[in-house]
């Protein structure tokens, strides 16, 4: 309803800015976590992140607003006998669903619609939080603070892209591809190592310490408040831009190469690191191309993965007993003796 | 239905009247805190504040009472095809509800109207607190003695203005707008950190110490309780004075100014104390500009920073190991090195 | 339905007597608190109560026991647009509800009429038994063992005299005056300073030392239980006379004149026992006058302010860990430096 | 259905069968607590006492089996305007309601008839086991194991003789008069001070040590397995005895003369205990009426208080820090010093 | 529906099959339960019963399946006036109910009939597992890891006979007189010793220590899996010839004399290793006269009771602090000492 | 719906695809446990043998999927009496279930048909994932943070090969014969030893160390994520012969012979290792029968038993204070004393 702060109007914070836009280009990315100070502005960004994005093609009265076209993965309305060919379409905004507090698993899910079942006497799926965020981004402020089967949950239906239902009855599967976002405060709690590592990146952001940063941010918070509309006015041309090469980052995806000696550098930096498993891999190399696309280059190079280390193996780290250095820290030195300063 | 204590009878207790003040002029700043003692009229101050007020224009049967106009956050009734231009109004007091306690999560988000899904088979939207309180003040004495998740969705409400309901196959949004006020003391049990950073103002009341305004809070207490409508009269030129305070300190606060000036010293005093995120500024910016506005003066000043500082600043502040001081005299210190005594 | 053992035949215990008489006739004193050993007669004491009290008049079909009269705090009936003027009424007996054991918390506030909402489809309310204690008495023995919320719950009726129930989507407020008397073991489990705080008056009760008050206890409960009606009609005649005293000090109590130098003396008295807040206060001037009245005396003096001051303050003592004397024994020490022996 | 085992045939068990018998005779004694070894015959000998007891009057139809007569205490049936007079009534066997493991609370307080409310529309009360064990026995094994509330709850109904019921809706009061019997390890778990000083009696069993009485238990004890008629038959002639002696001692109990010696002598006994509260002084009274009743004595004398000082007394003595000799030695050693050996 | 691995191939474990065979016999023995290792054959000797007992004759229609006769303990139908004499009867298996994982409690007493409830609208109950076992075994894997007080129930049940059912509006009494078989592993957590006590048998088993046994476990095993019918054909008339030992034995039970001195040896080796209550001695003979019966001797001999002290006694110690020796150890020496090696 | 990673494209991780085709060939193995690093494929391997499995006939109608003929296990239908003979059959693929997270327990072992219920008043049966899984595999992610009871049942179901359900009023019994997959990160949280031991096979798996290794990982994974149709094709052939080996194999299992020699061979090992029970037998027998059939030897030799020693005993050691060594090491040693290296 009402207007939301402009992403191009947040002051700072570049490393977070660059993670969810490099998964607004490959939402393969795995998710974003964005840990931090409270009072960063870490909603702002998400809640920007909405009004930024192109508009997408849906199909009409689909229930999860599948795309037009034949590919794998479609909902069974899309994929079934009785659809169209072509599908009659139209424009949607990218869907940002912003996870409230309190909310209940069925709700998440989705569940029995008990309208209908007490009404017509049918066992109809009401699709939930999972189906209204598919295609596009699912934000949940305070991760850290959701029960851990939740998270888990949520992490292994935007990895498989399919959300699974078996419960009241119902055996229902949908698709429910999207980015998941999770923010939080590293004093209220931890994740378990076993879910961090299922986030694709992730990335620290603090208060600003320098004063003219700061008054900025105050000055532009307090202008927006005041008179959104024209202050919204203010940075449509820069949001206009920013649009174009996220659209012209996601047509050149597929053609960006990776050429061997990056995957041997991503798997000599892993190993230097002693990350667990090959998931740190797969998103370096992926993080990189993404970046590669927004950057409008044809191929990943050195400096692609010099920049999205950080978010994508910080991490994935194990506590090292004898190193007290924080994640970054280590990850920051182990790219300086990789590929030198 | 009973009358209640006038609020300029209430003896003493200036900054808390202050802070609640201040948030009647520019209800977007955070919602006030009360940390004290026992038995020093917290809840007496809110219930007066009820009958201070003045009262409200809100839209005919709608169920929000949202104001009459075109601006954003209107209900869906209001804001909907169906809604007339202009609406019909009448005039209400601003609510001030007083969350009771043993009160159900249901009955304060609003849940599915039962009775109407029994007899009429059809799932409606029952309005809860959150409700009934839009565009007025939501009292919670004993916050601290609520669960987290609740003050947390509250909080959320308060910030956003509006209020998410995803449960029991519903999915409604209504705006609720409101000052939350909580009451508590502090020996009963904490707040988090982050939910206290949430709050814009908190202020501490204590036990007067000295025998003749003790004297004075027994003699108007016992008075009142003996004949209420007498004292009430006794009031009742003060109260109406203030009352217009408020309504004039609401049609000046457009127009108070922010200088530059005030920027800075705001952005250097939170950067003295250490606070976490720009909340601190931005409460600080906020308060002091509503101040300004209750006092007719149409420019912050330095003044108006020292005296709201305390109240906006002082639960934002990470314990200090190496300073054993209390936050209000952290506080203190640190307005005098920058604005010197 | 039994005969209960009567006030007057009941041997020493005379501090809870007293405090027990004061609230009958200053029901808004806030509640008595009978803290002490098991089997001394706690329970015989409120029970006896009860045949004590001289009746009552009430409006007749009102579900809440109103008085008549056009006094604030009706029931919405008996306030209402169909109430006659001036009501039907008759007399009742002074309600005195024994909360018992096991007792569900919606039988406590009230709920939902489920026969009605199931046979008639209608949300109807169903008063529960803070409605039935309206007026009267409310006791509950074991109070230490309740759950917190629950006492506080109670001790937020009683103060405000209104029941305000939110659940299972109803909405109803009814008047709720009574006089809460807890009764508990020390050893059992303590109240929360917080709950303390808000009883008006506590009084501590022990086995009797004395071989000749042992032998009559026993002997005339055995008597009673013999014989209850010979017994009960043996002190007939001193009930009778304590029920004409309480009679009239309910009608003196508006005319007990509180002069400034009692004022004074109370708030001296708290101070120099450091009493939290200003309940201590209150409740001071309040129990004297209502002992002022019982006595037949029509202006407070030190001497009646000496005589409810243990009762009054002793559970409003913070715990000073200079100072290992107990409560009673601390005011007792303030009281004689004070007044003098 | 069943043959029980019979009473005359308990070998030893002095104690817990003299306890047992005087609550038969006075029931208003509050129970007996049988705690000791498991496998020592506690559950068969309450079990025996169902077909030792005489059987009773009761009124037809009375959903409690109330006594014939106009005494206080009868159920709203019998009491009400329908009732005959004088009512038809019938034999009855003494009501010995063994409490069985999981039963729910519902089952034991009464609730809601929920075949009536689904059919019928109305709320009907279904009596529990507090009701059936009206007039009779209520036998808890394993009753330290029991949730304290609901030990608390029975205590409580078995003192006042009437069950009060608030919950689901109702509200219902009857009449239950009946003997506790409680029995326990106390290596499994303890009861609390508040709750053991609530029953009458307790006594004390063990296995017994000497080897022809081992052989008799067992012997009787297969014996009566192998043929339960043949053996039932054998102790015809005791338990019909010791039947008379009950019928006679009831008789008796109301002629029965304390003199006021035994009255001081019970006094100085339960004051050199130190026992908390006169509930120690009442119940030796009651329990040496009872025993002079059930041998026929018309007055009460230092023999009889001897005898049952011990189960008595004994359950009532705080933890003396300076003496661990075990209560049943303590009150040996009060009663030798006071009565000499 | 699958073939069983027949009782008489089971290698080794004979204390285990000794102890059932004795139970089967005389089923009031009062259970067996069965320590050890896992996967040593626990699941599969229980299994195997099923298959070896002969079958016995049942009351048609009868839900619990009850015996012709007019013995007690007959269900209501059976012993009520609509029951025709002689009841028609039929051979059926004797029941081994093997208890499921996870089966709800209303399943294994019983419950009321949903389906009759809600279609015809009558309180039905609907017999559980309890009932299913009636005559026969119910055997309960892991019984260490079930909840006391289920453990509780079901040895009560076992030990009367006899499901009292007081639940959910429902007061049902039916007979279920069977054999409780429990297993579990020591190391998992144990039973209160109260509950130990009330098995009447407990046997330990291992995990073998020659080679040959267990080639010859692990190729019978595999024999059975591959070819079961050629397996169970082999084993056919040994089982057929324990068969006709446990119906001889059971024939034989009740003439079985249990000399004097028999008892006294019994009482001597209760006395000698200081079991709590009686129960050890009852049991002790009552196997000995099971394990005559089934050997087929008229008279039980020490030798009897040597062979069945260690089951019958070792879970009945208690913990000695001065003789760390297994229970089993103690056993031994007590018996040795007693009759000589 | 989408395509799957060919099996055949794995890299490495070579126990884990063995103790997988093992399964496939003898189901009777016991189901396999894969413990190890996160992102080490655990996951993609279980989904890519759904692919792999030759597929297979089903009854049509049946609910349970049965196989056609007349062998042991049909469910009710198949072997009921309105069964056509011979039956309908159908292709189908070897169901692979993966347990969703957040499955509620109804839909595991199957509930009330609700729908029926309510709609036509019938109590039917419908079945859940343990049905779905009949005949093939049903794999549960990280099962070390399932709740010990569910992980017990879904044990107790997969060794009984039938699932009995006793649950909301019904009772009902059907075929359950699937492999259990469990995959686990040790760092998590550990199984109880008791449920360890009822696992088949175990295997460990690691990130391999090797750079060559993991850049053939990453570039398979990307490669297939970019064009999964091409990549599958790739391996079409390898997975068409394994398929072949897997069909061979399962015919040739009923005619391997285990020698005499094996069976002391595996005896003697797991008395050198100490393992309870003779489930470490029984599995290393199967095992190695299975790996001989996919390997085409009609004899199990002491090569096959080495093999699948460390998957079939690894996890039923015992942990040894004096020995810190891991479990594999120890297997290890084992093997190398009793066969020599």
């Amino acid at each position: 309803m009402a207007l939301t702060f402009p992403f191009s109007a947040i002051v700072a914070q570049d490393e977070m800015k660059l993670a969810i836009l490099i998964s607004a280009i490959d939402p393969s990315i795995g998710g974003v976590l964005v840990f931090g100070d409270r009072g960063t502005g870490k909603s702002t960004t998400v809640r920007a992140l909405a009004a930024l994005l192109p508009p997408m093609e849906a199909v009409v009265n689909c229930p999860y607003g599948c795309a037009p076209g034949k590919q794998a993965g479609l909902c069974k309305v899309c994929d079934g006998p009785e659809a169209k060919d072509p599908p009659k379409t139209r424009q949607v905004p990218v869907p940002v669903v912003d996870m409230p507090l309190g909310v209940t698993e069925d709700r998440v899910v989705g569940a029995l619609d008990l309208e209908r079942a007490l009404t017509q006497g049918e066992k109809a799926f009401e699709p939930g939080l999972l189906a209204r965020a598919h295609r596009g981004f699912l934000y949940i402020d305070e991760v850290n603070l959701l029960e851990d089967h939740l998270v888990d949950l949520l992490l292994d239906v935007a990895a498989s892209g399919e959300n699974v239902v078996e419960r009241e009855g119902l055996s229902v599967r949908h698709p429910a591809k999207f980015v998941l976002i999770g923010s939080g405060n590293p004093e209220e709690g931890e994740l378990r190592p076993q879910l961090l590592d299922r986030f694709g990146l992730s990335v620290e952001i603090g208060t600003p310490e320098d004063l003219p940063t700061r008054i900025e941010v105050v000055r532009r918070r307090d202008a927006f408040e005041k008179d959104p509309e024209g202050f919204t006015k203010r940075f449509e041309k820069e949001d206009a831009e920013l649009r174009k090469r996220i659209t012209a980052g996601r047509d050149l995806l597929p053609e960006v190469v990776v050429p061997d000696a990056a995957l041997e550098r991503a798997a000599q930096l892993c190993l230097a690191l002693g990350t667990d498993g090959l998931r740190g891999e797969l998103t370096l190399i992926r993080a990189a191309r993404g970046l590669a696309a927004f950057e409008g280059d044809k191929e990943v190079t050195d400096e692609h993965l010099k920049r999205v280390a950080p978010p994508a193996l910080r991490h994935r780290l194990r506590r090292n007993p004898l190193d007290d250095a924080g994640s970054s820290v280590r990850v920051g030195r182990a790219i300086e003796e990789l590929f030198g300063a």
